[in-house]
C-alpha cells in the first residue's frame, strides 16, 4: 500500500476522487490524507482545502488535518494525535514515501484544470508547527519529489502568470548558497521492510547502548546491516544481518569503531561495551558478525 | 580542488598522466590518490595497480595505497595513517565527491583502451580491511557513482565477454531485495563549506550533549541548520544557522525533539538539558534559534 501502485503512472487523471479509490491512488473518500501512525501515510490530496498550503510543483508545504469548521476556517488547534498527521510523521521517521494526488480545487498553478491528478511520489523531509493564518496551531509538513519524480503538469491560468518557484533562502555574500541538489534534510532514507521488522521487534531501542529517540509524534531509529549490502562484502539483506540502532552507534558500526564478539560482546573503541541486547524473534547471524569484525582487524 | 573541475567532462580523454594534471584532474604524476586527511580526496587513478581491485563501473573496489613492491606485490601491511588512505576516510566521514581517473593499464572492460580517461564524480561509500590475495593487511574503500554521473564506457576486449555486473546480495525468498537505488550506504551525505566550517571550530565535537565520535581513520559530526532551509523555514545556509552534533542530537533538533533558549539553555523532551557549548568565533544567529523553537510549540 506504501509506494506506487500497480498500473497508475505520475500523471495520470481521475475525473473523480472515486476513481482515484478504485485505482488504489488515494483509497479514502473525503479525508485528504491515507493513512495510519503505524504503517505511515500511503498517499494526501492537494486540493485547496488549507489556506496555509505552499505548492512549488516539485515542493509541497501540506497543512495536516484537523481543527476546521464547515467552511474551511481554523477554529481550533491542530495536533500530532490526529490519526492523519501522525501518519505523516510516521513517514517522516521511516523515510517511506507518499503518493501525492493534486485537485482541481487548489488556487496553484499546478492544480489541473478538472478532476484529480496523480502525481507520483514524493518523501516527507521536515515537519513542525506555526500558527495559521487563522491564528490556530497547525501542522505542516514539507513533502518534495523525489528525484524521478516527473515535474508535475502547470496550468496557466489568467489570474496565475506563471508557476511560482520555491523561495530563495537567504543568501549570505562569501558562503555557499544551499545545494538544491541535497534537498533539506538528507538524514533519514527509506527503511526496507527487513529493517523495519528489526526496527519493530525492539521498539526503536538500540541494540547497543539501549537509547530511544523520542521526537514530537513518534521515536527513531535505524535499520543497520552488519555486513555490509555490495561488493566487496555482498551481505545479506536479512533480519540476521539488520541491528536496531541509533544513529550515532550506526555510524560506529559501520565505520568500524563498533565491533561484535561471537557472544555478542560490544566492542567499541577496542574495548568491551557490554553486550548486544537481542529479542527472541532476532536471530543474529554470527557469519555476518564474523565478516564484519575481520573487515575491521588493524 | 573537490569536484568538478572548470572545461572537463565526464568521459573526456588525457593520452598521459601529464595532460590529466595539467587540466587539473589528477595533480600527482605518479600517486594514485590526491589528497589529504584534512581536505579529503580530490582523485583517484584506478588503473590496475592492486589486483584486488574490482571495478563494476558504476561500483569501483579500490585498494588503498602502500605496502607494494617495485613489481606490484603487497609485501607489507597497509595503513589508514598512509595520508592517501586517511583522505579516503576523510571522504567517507564528510560525504565529499572524488574524481575517477581509469587508466589503460586496467584489465577490465571499464578501463579506456589507451592513455585516461575522466570518468566523473564517485563517492566513498564505505571503507574496511582484509587480508588481500598476498596475504598482508589492505584497506579497501567502495565508490559508488552518484546518480547523475554518466555510466562509463566499456572497451569489449577480446579476452573479457561483457562489463561484470556488481554480485547480487544473498537473498532469502520473502525478504526484500536490496534497493539498488538507495545504494549501500546513504547516513552521510556531503557536508557544505559552511558545515565544514563550524565542525571545524567544534572539532567534530557535539555541541549539545559534548560526544566526539570516532571511528579508524577520523571523527565524525554532522553540520545541522537550526532553522531548515526552503519553504516554510527559508533558513539562511549562515555559520551562524549551523550547529555541530552528533547525529542522535541531529536527528532531535531536526523533529523538534531538542530546542534552545535565547540564553542557550537546550530544552530536550520538555526539560533544561544543560547549555549549547560555543566557540569564540562561533556567534550563533538568535532569529533562527526563536524561529526553530516556534516551529515546535504543541
Amino acid at each position: 500500500m506504501i509506494g506506487e501502485v500497480p498500473n497508475v503512472e505520475a500523471g495520470q487523471g481521475f475525473s473523480t476522487r472515486r476513481l482515484a479509490h478504485e485505482a488504489g491512488v488515494h483509497r479514502p473518500l473525503q479525508a485528504g490524507i491515507c493513512g495510519t501512525k503505524k504503517i505511515g501515510a500511503e498517499s494526501i490530496v492537494v486540493s485547496g482545502g488549507y489556506k496555509d498550503d505552499e505548492d512549488y510543483g516539485n515542493v509541497i508545504v501540506y497543512t495536516g488535518h484537523g481543527g476546521q469548521d464547515g467552511a474551511g476556517n481554523q477554529v481550533s488547534n491542530q495536533s500530532l494525535e490526529d490519526s492523519g498527521n501522525a501518519a505523516l510523521v510516521t513517514s517522516y521517521l521511516e523515510g517511506l514515501p507518499v503518493r501525492v494526488l493534486r485537485g482541481y480545487q487548489g488556487d496553484t498553478p499546478y492544480a489541473p484544470a478538472t478532476g484529480y491528478r496523480y502525481d507520483g511520489l514524493y518523501r516527507v523531509t521536515g515537519y513542525g508547527s506555526k500558527l495559521g493564518i487563522d491564528g490556530f496551531l497547525i501542522w505542516q509538513f514539507r513533502l518534495e519529489a523525489y528525484d524521478d519524480t516527473p515535474t508535475p503538469q502547470t496550468t496557466q491560468q489568467p489570474e496565475l502568470p506563471g508557476a511560482p518557484a520555491e523561495p530563495e533562502s537567504t543568501s549570505v555574500p562569501g558562503n555557499e548558497a544551499p545545494e538544491r541538489i541535497t534537498s533539506t534534510v538528507q538524514r533519514i532514507v527509506r527503511s526496507s521492510a527487513v529493517k523495519r521488522q528489526v526496527k519493530a521487534w525492539h521498539d526503536n531501542r538500540c541494540q547497543v547502548c539501549n537509547v530511544r529517540i523520542e521526537v514530537p509524534g513518534g521515536s527513531y531509529s535505524e535499520g543497520a546491516h552488519i555486513r555490509a549490502l555490495g561488493s566487496p562484502h555482498n551481505g545479506p539483506d536479512t533480519t540476521g544481518n539488520v541491528l536496531c540502532l541509533c544513529p550515532n552507534c550506526h555510524v560506529m558500526l559501520d565505520a568500524g569503531a563498533i565491533v561484535i564478539e561471537d557472544d555478542l560482546t560490544v566492542i567499541r573503541g577496542g574495548q568491551p561495551a557490554g553486550t548486544l541486547r537481542t529479542h527472541p524473534q532476532h536471530a543474529i547471524d554470527l557469519e555476518c558478525v564474523r565478516h564484519h569484525r575481520e573487515r575491521w582487524r588493524q
